[in-house]
């Protein structure tokens, strides 16, 4: 986990500001120039403001400045809505004014080409010399809904009434900073930052992130992203969030290769490996939606509920038919439709008529329609019930002779009293905001609040670890000697390299003759494979250069007079032999390692084989962890199955495997950059107590300067 | 596929009656008896009504009758809504008078537990000895909006306003039916048939389903289901919807385990496995939807649009953000971001500027503010582009200075031009009422979309399929003989049975000593298998009778010896052995049928070996179908990107292996409910041109009796 970093002053004064600068200001509320100026005397702003204009004494009612350089004091902020050369004109005099900011919504920068990106590049490294920074360019600003600092020209401000409250969003994209914004005002909730950092010539979303989260109020992040360009930032932030419970969900777009190249064309971004992605975001307790939308119904739960204790889910509906719905919907994302004791059955019997449902779930049928007391009466002896995780009411229709507003009074109630995550559906939309009225989150169907749900809980498993600590193997890793060189290592020293980190490799010897190979053979005392390697011959088996199951002296003599013939007619020189114990486990698995250049390094666990590609069945974590997360990732492969033992097997050794990719995330972290990849495949893994050893494996280095030159 | 069914008189006059009884009628509208009065005289009902009051001479301004028996005619059709004996004498007071149909709103019957279904089957039973149909009881009742016949009572016509047009809803819950009514109505989409049966002890929600469909103003027909208890009337809806290509869109809800139990608790329906429920729904071209919201968000597009020619999708929008998340969403869901041709480019490059993105996506950018007709421009360009099967036109904001009108106006008028499905995104009420207004179908987000239009590319590709007709191989299937008796077939026997079916086994041979297997070992000529069989030992390996690789005399001998001692032990005398080819092919595949009670025979095909069940790599189709119809399935395993041909190995025998597949669905459908259940494991696949062999097979009949007794 990375640590949880101080302040920064600069970003401070950014979202708190003791007075702004305006550059370009307009009389016009609907100028760019001008809209800010209006938002801010509309949302009671207690700073100064200083609108720079040298045509007017006055703009919107304030006092007017010809120029910057007129300014009787240096500003926090300067928003600097003017085009092309004078917004670049503008930055610099803010820069050597002392500004501790500029928010730059000027367009034309590095969105436009080439020369727009030298000419933003230029003025930034201005800027930061001068110890300013920069928001933007091509931003639509910042929004501090808490005072009134709303350094933004975004008209969605005009759609949709802000409402000072516990939510910060934060986007590279302005348009979809302003429509999440929409989306959570639209459900009642209060949002206090909403904030659009446009081509991040040097703020980012993530500094942004940790900068909200350093604000007491807030009480839920929400991001949206293209791309990840650097990730220490974003696990700053992470560990901001984490230190004060406060969930920090995310939108990473781009997932699938089309929506990458989307991505490109939209904000230049990188392409991110979206497994990797999954990984960072998963290690660092960040929760990650899907779309814009998800990424909202999930804040409205985090907002209004604490994080489920567990998977068990409590149903109480007036409709038959939702209950069924809210059943499939909960089975499908892993949350149980848990039994009730037989005391809350009688409770409920005694409660509800004869034709309504007392198991879970609870079916209290249009009974309702003719009691419409019956809801507050079941509420309490469900929550008595131990059994409930979470709750879902689930109220689909109440029309005429439906008292709706004592239904939802009686749900806030029994939602304060539970301490569970309650959730509501209702299709009706003046039922939903019956509902929303009281504080309660509220979904349109089940399988949306069925999503949140779970996804919620997820949340709180990902934070509930300890940080992964690794499980100690008794080996300290150590990366690459600098002198080492790029490219493959032979089979050999692949395996070196691996048993010198702490994973079990097979039983082997490096041999150089035949005699050596004999010699080997008999030392291991088993039948063995042998097998010519060479840094020069990754993929040794395509040129026949393996022989398994050798089990006399003849026959290891053919093998490597053959092998040796090979290797001489492809004009490899630094051949050597391997000598490997013929080694049968129960399962093949595959270990492998990548390093991600922007998120780090990831470990993939899954099966393993000649198929290992095509059967994609595959986990992927990000190191640290620990062999208990690694046993979790596997009970969602279809391997996973296979190792608890099926079909007369017994169960295999999960941990000695979890244990090789606990050392294999270690090694990974400790080599940094210069590991390119690892394949180990097959890892052979025994029943119980029989280990799991690395049979073939293959290391690639970059070369040590590679990091420099690219 | 089912023949389309002729038309039935009872059902047509249940939906156009041209009198109506109600029994019970109240002259107050918010009573359950005086409700369908008011709605009928509200929306121009222009048959005669009978209300039966014998406390009223008129009831709400129509003349009342004092009894069923005092009506001058017999009414086409009766409400009941009395009580309890009340309403079973009046259902038999209507078959005695000789009404066509009676609807019973009156509840107490099957849903109460037993003594209510023996009221109701008797109730049922009278009626339909007289002729006469019966909807419900416990049913909100049908409405019929084209001509006005609303014999319901559900308030939810009061909370949307009715609106005529070419949906049909038919729900065994009438909330649902209800519901899904108002989220239709809501996007602005007409009704005519909202129906709900209740407890069925009659009419079916198929069997109105197929009355619906024979309006010929009916353009779209959608169900909720709980269980399927018959499948002949819903294989003659989708015969009749297919006929006219009306879609047929279908929620089954208990999926889960979960689900099912509730919505036994709630209808008491039948479990089905819901994979043969899939299945069957493909079969016959039905297309299902997870959720009541699905339902509605997939009819809307079909009602809306063409059904798309292929899978390629151009997305305009003006937010980059929103182009990555529709081209996330498209690819996720098998759609294709298709490239545009260069002179689409160029022409876009003409009209947008430079900052835009002329490929798909195309992003017009915020540019579209300051030139609103770049909406109008573009959208005839993308549509002069082959390359498109359909469109995604995604506003997600357009607030002030955006005239959407003309937006909705132009997307409007392509639309019509282009002939292919155009679907929109709007985040925000008001642009997706606007859309919505000019005709175009509107979702919230670009998932919901994508979900959408790949739906119905997956509704052409069923309905565009010439019904499956098996790949002739030569042999007519016969189930089994009468005189069979029921349980398990030996391995030779259940061998014999599919090699008599047309499917290709193993060469092998029965022998009884040890003489006949040495002979049989010779004549086959390579080694063998030698496997001790018996009906009495279905899984004959647990018990160590197999022996592989044999080819030699006293191999043989020795393993046909000591198989005979463990028969011996076992007590087993009808003991025989198969000499069975040592059978290596590329792959192991299994095969498997079981006929489902409800819904007939289903065939199952995946990865093969001893870990089928825990690798769960299976596709399920319903019989009769074609070769190609198995291998478009085994795409979507993960078997099927073996069988492709991977790390150097040659393309398997696919076209064998569906073969086989074709045969096995011929043989389940000629064996009927005899068969309980054929597990082929593992068919091997060779190479190209090797064919495709079973290699162990096990059978098992029921009794011939059993259905009777059952």
């Amino acid at each position: 986990m990375a640590s949880v970093p101080t302040g920064d002053a600069g970003l401070a004064r950014l979202l708190d500001p003791a007075s702004i600068a305006i550059v370009g200001a307009s009389d016009n509320p609907d100028k760019i120039g001008g809209r800010p100026i209006h938002y801010m005397r509309r949302h009671g702003y207690a700073g100064t403001l200083y609108p720079i204009n040298p045509q007017r004494a006055e703009v919107q009612g304030e006092r007017a400045w010809p120029s910057l350089a007129a300014l009787p004091v240096a500003p926090d902020l300067a928003i600097v809505a003017v085009a092309g050369e004078q917004a670049v004109r503008a930055v610099d005099d803010c820069a050597a004014l002392g500004v501790a900011a500029a928010i730059v919504i000027s367009a034309g920068f590095s969105e436009t080409g080439e020369a727009g990106r030298a000419l933003q590049d230029a003025m930034t490294a201005r800027a930061r010399a001068a110890g300013m920074r920069i928001v933007g360019p091509n931003s639509q600003g910042l929004a501090n809904f808490g005072n009134g600092a709303i350094a933004s020209f975004s008209t969605m401000f005009l759609e949709v009434a802000p409402g000072d409250g516990p939510v910060a969003v934060i986007s590279q994209s302005g348009g979809m900073c302003a429509m999440v914004y929409g989306l959570l005002r639209q459900r009642g909730i209060g949002v206090r930052h909403v904030h659009a950092t446009g081509n991040e010539a040097d703020v980012s979303v993530a500094e942004l992130a940790c900068a909200t989260l350093r604000d007491p109020q807030v009480g839920c992040v929400l991001l949206y992203l293209e791309s990840l360009r650097e990730a220490e930032p974003l696990a700053d932030a992470a560990a901001l969030a984490r230190a004060r419970g406060v969930p920090l969900i995310v939108v990473k777009s781009g997932r699938s290769e089309a929506g990458a190249r989307a991505a490109a064309s939209h904000t230049g971004a990188l392409a991110n490996e979206d497994r990797a992605v999954d990984a960072f975001f998963e290690h660092h307790g960040i929760l990650r939606a899907r779309d814009p939308q998800e990424l909202v119904r999930y804040a409205e739960l985090a907002l209004r509920a604490p994080l489920p204790q567990g998977p068990r889910v409590v149903v109480v509906s007036n409709s038959g038919a939702s209950c069924v719905l809210a059943s499939d919907a909960a089975a499908e994302r892993g949350l149980e439709i848990a039994p009730l004791a037989d005391a809350t059955q009688q409770a409920l019997a005694d409660r509800l008529p004869g034709y309504a449902t007392t198991v879970n779930p609870v079916d209290i049928t249009a009974a309702l329609l003719s009691n419409n007391g019956l809801f507050g009466q079941v509420l309490p002896v469900i929550g008595s019930d131990p059994a409930a995780d979470m709750f879902l009411l689930d109220i689909p229709v109440a029309g005429r002779g439906y008292d709706v507003a004592s239904f939802a009074t009686d749900a806030a109630n029994f939602a304060r009293a539970a301490s569970k995550p309650v959730a509501v559906v209702a299709w009706q939309d003046n039922v939903a905001a019956t509902f929303r009225a009281h504080g309660l989150p509220v979904y349109a169907d089940e399988i949306q609040a069925m999503d949140a749900l779970s996804a919620l809980l997820r949340l709180r498993r990902l934070r509930e670890r300890d940080g992964g600590a690794p499980a100690s193997h008794g080996v300290v890793a150590a990366g690459p000697a600098p002198e080492a060189a790029g490219g493959f290592l032979s089979e050999a020293a692949s395996l070196a390299l691996l048993a010198g980190n702490g994973l079990a490799v097979i039983e082997h010897a490096v041999c150089h003759t035949a005699d050596e190979a004999v010699a080997a053979w008999r030392r291991i005392g088993a039948p063995v494979a042998l097998k010519a390697c060479s840094a020069q011959l990754p993929h040794k088996s395509e040129h026949g250069l393996v022989a398994l199951g050798l089990d006399d002296d003849a026959s290891l003599r053919a093998a490597f007079s053959h092998q040796a013939q090979t290797l001489g007619k492809l004009g490899v020189r630094d051949g050597a032999w391997l000598v490997a114990r013929m080694h049968r486990g129960l399962h093949e698995c595959a270990l492998g390692a990548r390093v991600d250049p922007v998120l780090g390094p990831v470990v993939m666990i899954g099966s393993g084989g000649k198929y290992v590609e095509a059967l994609r069945d595959v986990a992927v974590l990000m190191p640290p962890f620990d062999a208990a997360q690694v046993v979790e990732k596997l009970r969602g492969l279809r391997i996973g199955a296979l190792l608890q033992g099926v079909r007369g097997d017994p169960p295999a050794d999960v941990e000695a495997l979890a244990r090789q990719a606990v050392a294999l995330g270690e090694y990974a972290r400790a080599a940094g950059p210069r590991l390119a990849s690892i394949d180990i495949n097959p890892v052979m893994v025994g029943a119980e107590g029989q280990g799991a050893v690395a049979v073939d494996a293959l290391v690639e280095l970059h070369p040590a300067n590679a990091r420099e030159a690219a």
